[in-house]
């Protein structure tokens, strides 16, 4: 069976697993954390190199990191990857968009302000340059989704699960979703598309 | 004409440059500069809000912006992305790691050290900690490539070509490559594939 070593607080774990709930690919959830140094541990960087989670493991013993190669792996011939192939680059530019414009500071402010082993990094300095550099990427998202109902290929794609990830709980990070009306309205869509499960649902 | 809107010291705009030139795409380039604010002018930001370069906007005035993201949208179809569904999912991986945990450290920290606009960051934290992780990501690409050619399906793709743009100059960062025979050869077989342009040529 399908293997995902993951961390139930992350968003990025959270991506594959809200996705193979919507499609219903059963899998075994392996908690690997980074609170406790887990991720670093011999076994598990024998496993990805890269010391992180989400990592797929297939039936075979072949495996993918990096949570949004997951999910562009497992949406492959389904109604989570659009299937024109400007709308798939739309939803490729979202993706990467959220991994180096989004996740460094709204994932990471979160952490900074609630994972204890973080909090030694929570300067005055990196506080306000991660709630800048993520208000900007909350007004990037509100901008393109006053004009949009999601990300690509008008309907709930691999870029709305990715970017719902860490914007659902952007707040508990500092920010404020008032501000964004555009945002705040996709979240209830991206939560009304079916088979949506929270967080913390394990298989 | 397809049209790409660019900097020419700017890693993440040699991507698809190297690309196009290997595929014989035909492009007019525009100079877009983050060091003279051009990035973030009202004109470009009405181009792309995220007010970032590489931007590559199509004949009929479409634009992909995020350089990975026109990376696999170009290569579609070609030699450069892998036909098999995981070897796909490889180069996919590789493109999320060079954008996450590559280009943040290695493209960074030769800004710091040689943009004149960025020297106000080049704080000693700062720099320790772009050295730490940018060898953190060298090891990583060395020891995959120790024992496989390539990163993604046997032969070069898409993802040789977005991580050679920043390892390539990473001397200039202060990376030590001596340390990564690895990723000297691997430079070495990017450099001798066929079409192969440099950073600065122009079409």
């Amino acid at each position: 069976m399908t293997v995902l070593y993951g961390m139930i607080d992350s968003g990025n774990c959270y991506k594959p697993r809200l996705l193979m709930a919507k499609l219903g690919v059963p899998f075994t959830n392996v908690e690997v954390s980074s609170h406790t140094g887990q991720t670093r541990a011999p076994e598990f960087v024998a496993k990805n190199p890269n010391a992180m989670v989400p990592l797929l493991e297939l039936d075979d013993g072949r495996r993918i990191a990096e949570s949004n190669a997951i999910l562009l792996y497992l949406s492959e011939g389904t109604r989570f990857l659009p299937e024109d192939r400007y709308q798939r680059a739309m939803a490729y530019q979202w993706l990467f968009f959220e991994q180096y414009s989004h996740e460094p500071y709204i994932a990471v402010r979160k952490a900074l302000l609630t994972f204890p082993e973080r909090a030694k990094d929570a300067t005055p300095e990196r506080l306000a340059q991660t709630l800048e550099r993520g208000n900007k990427a909350l007004g990037v998202m509100n901008r393109h989704l006053a004009g949009n109902a999601y990300f690509a290929g008008g309907a709930l794609s691999v870029a709305d699960i990715a970017l719902y990830a860490y914007t659902h709980s952007a707040e508990q990070g500092g920010f404020q979703l008032d501000a964004y009306p555009a945002v705040a309205a996709w979240l209830k869509r991206v939560e009304a598309d079916p088979g949506h499960v929270p967080i913390e649902w394990l298989p």
